[in-house]
């Protein structure tokens, strides 16, 4: 029996490639986790344990996937940041994102037994959406970066007052929040010294800074690269031979995958893991 | 701090929204799944605890997604069907696409050990990739539903012959290749029957048809519809009164879902199920 | 010299290719033309030269393009309708949308001097832009057509309204606009007759309904032909043989292209010409 | 009479934005221009009317357009590349494409008669095509225009010694095909020079070279700006105050824009005029 008569529908499939020679975010986010903090009794303001299983679950994803060179996650959201020469599925927005997203979810239900070990889950179970953005320039890129540490400084500023108002000020959520409506940074800094002795400083930076995952090589000196100049004038595709391909797969593979709670805004992050922009590794650290 | 400065760059995320009016398919696919049938020791040439779990997977999802009107699932791909009047996540790809595919690997691996029992998956754990395909008419929906089972068939067909030659009749996988190479339908039939006394017709109709998912109405008489006439002629937004929406979506929620192995094929299964192309519910079957 | 250290660059060409199986409309809109009417005196409301010129090119661009089956106009813009089964260009859009543009204000540009021999072009010349539309079911089409239509209808009654009282009332612009605000049709039919005696019935059709354009086949008796469902079930691509396209082509190039002033929104108008739905040339009318 | 009714089908219109801070390149072809040659009667290999011609309406284009920077044209092409930060028509791909290819087409029309005043135009009138393309980086975009100016090199020289060996050598078309079968530059060059006495390096700059069309402002010295680097690293969208913008509209409305026949392969053309790649105009040279 020949297919031949019902073959032509694969015509109907649209190419929905990405434009070369551009940084690929693939952002993913819980879908309705608002009810499954509820539902699993996560913690507030933070619950440990839910960042720690993402964490765990985005470097699953990193180790399965090279390609990617840094991922930032906060909250119930991941972005994977795929480098600007990379040819990954040909670039194709749906099979990028779709293998990101299932390779996530496998492990986040796989790993939850291992963070909530009395909690089973239960339909609905936890799932994720996703989609692939591009960004044409390492500024561009860096921006998207500061635009989600940004935005996990001022909900993580928000919530710490917030809860601190309900948990040790014994308010309803109602009264925290009209109290908390059109205040500033200040004020809420104000709000949890004053009423709670809590220095917002001091909050565990996991919190205050997010997580950013990337593979692990030697610090360099600050001035002695200009990896995002070098990024930008780079072009594609990569003239590269195929040892050289072969030598840099080697030394990606040596490196450690790590975790990290730092400020991606400032230059100092990037100005000292070229890597991160050039994709070139660099030297993996001795083990003292 | 606002977060302005950087908010520009939510304006690279690009459009993907898909044709209205259009039927939409997402199918998933499995991610290397060769490999991960030898390291689970799936068995040949189908391995029914693994078609079960997929089938379970694809079951959850239709019930956490009540705008799929139809599943069909062969071997380690499913492909859902949005009728062409839905507006879920309005009708984004990468939306639509990213939540199948996490909702289905969730399932999949939550699932796995009650089909698995003493086989504990490791990584890499079995992942799926996905994408969005529209077809603009009744008649191509099917087209592509009938190129699925065709498929279906093909390698059915194909690797029971193979895994009969080498199970059975002790030859090793190339002998087997070299064997069946340029062989038609009627020759395979002719190995199995002559050399191993197997009626191919008698294998069991998960393996030959594929499993299909729907709600479950009760069957009507053929002939007495023109659904694919009706659903062609139809056009998008539906003029429909929210009660109207109410009732349906209530009558939708009492229809078991059902997993059959049924010629899709054939006008016969479309014409006795009408609500698989109207999109409105039928008649749910009295209990007995 | 090589050319290949620079042809990597033909790879950020984006594929633009639209859904098979579905109705494409390529509408081109005037650019400026408020500015134009101004500036070449265009009589109001409706300059019947500017009208005919358009119609004229519209005319040439189907003559050139044997794949449009349908186009309609009002005012400065023109919509093209190509057939669901048209692969001309392999359906890619912007090579289609430029095709027609360029092709439409060469026409215009070129047969300016036929239309308006007493005023040369100057520069800003007359230009238009252009976008492709696909549209998934017949239904969906004729709607897209009865939009246009209707907008013919108020636009124009609005309009012969408005001129009238300043044209024959003596208003200003911002007294008949005042005067306007908030009617509706009867209204303005009120008002065209009780005060200028001009029954708006009586107006030229070419005003009130806008110009079809299509290549002339004999009338079929309503009620004799589907053309709707059959062009709703016919799937791509056509299984037509080599010589029974040619005849078809053939038959196409003998037809006429006419210019009507129809009503395209009842259904009497497709019925009597199963053609423009089915892209079957019918038979071309005996000379008499 | 409402139109609510239909309007429904606007939906169907999807949105072609191109990605933010990109160089957006419109390139336009001449359609059938082979026949268009022999119709016309064109000059072999080169007709110096038809490339005055085409400049004079890519100059009109870019007058009308001053978003654009620059454009290049050979034979019966020509790409207008818009700086990265053009926000014109929201940079949506078929307004910008019908716009550039209708203006275009509407000043070759009309101005046909002044470049050949013996030869007036016939239907099929000449018109072009065109397509979008995004270049996210300075060197992705130099690389296009070297792309198109080394093809114009080869295709120079090709065409100058094949029509020299039949002008002036005697022979047919096939003969002098295969003369040239397999030859590299240099083998052209020779031919040229020791059969008919042609240096190749004398031959008209704008044959050699293409034609490149600018606003036109003082020349800076080489090594005083760094254009590339400053356009890469700048971000979308502009950071620009209205007074400024104003001000840099006038300074470009001042400007004359002018048509050369330079090297763009080499870094002089483009480090002499950074405005090219910043967008800021510069000082616009004093009459003498």
């Amino acid at each position: 029996m020949a297919n031949s008569k019902y073959e032509y529908v694969k015509a109907f499939e649209q190419p929905d490639v990405l434009l070369p020679n551009t940084w690929v975010v693939v952002r993913i986010d819980g879908r309705g986790f608002t009810k499954m903090c509820t539902k699993y009794a996560f913690e507030k303001p933070n619950d440990r344990r839910a960042l720690d299983l993402m964490n765990a679950a985005a470097k699953a994803v990193m180790a399965e996937l090279p390609d990617i060179t840094i991922a930032y996650g906060i909250s119930d959201e991941y972005s994977f940041v795929f480098h600007k020469s990379c040819t990954l599925f040909e670039r194709r927005a749906s099979k990028l994102v779709s293998t990101v997203v299932s390779t996530f979810t496998a492990f986040y239900v796989h790993s939850w037994a291992t963070f909530f070990p009395e909690t089973p889950l239960t339909a609905p179970l936890p799932s994720f959406d996703g989609r692939a953005v591009c960004y044409p320039s390492v500024q561009n890129l860096r921006d998207y970066m500061s635009w989600r540490q940004v935005d996990c400084h001022i909900n993580n500023l928000y919530n710490t007052t917030f809860w601190a108002l309900i948990q040790l000020g014994g308010m309803d959520n109602r009264a925290a929040e009209q109290l908390l409506a059109g205040t500033v940074s200040g004020d809420k800094n104000e709000i949890l010294f004053s009423k709670f002795h809590i220095n917002y400083n001091n909050e565990p930076e996991i919190y205050k800074k997010g997580s950013s995952i990337f593979r692990d090589y030697e610090l360099v000196e600050p001035g002695t690269h200009n990896a995002q100049q070098e990024a930008d004038a780079s072009t594609e595709p990569p003239q590269q031979s195929k040892t050289q391909a072969e030598k840099e797969k080697k030394r990606r593979g040596k490196a450690a995958i790590v975790v990290h709670h730092l400020d991606i805004i400032k230059d100092e992050f990037w100005d000292r893991r070229p890597w991160l922009l050039t994709n070139k590794p660099g030297t993996v650290p001795k083990e003292i």
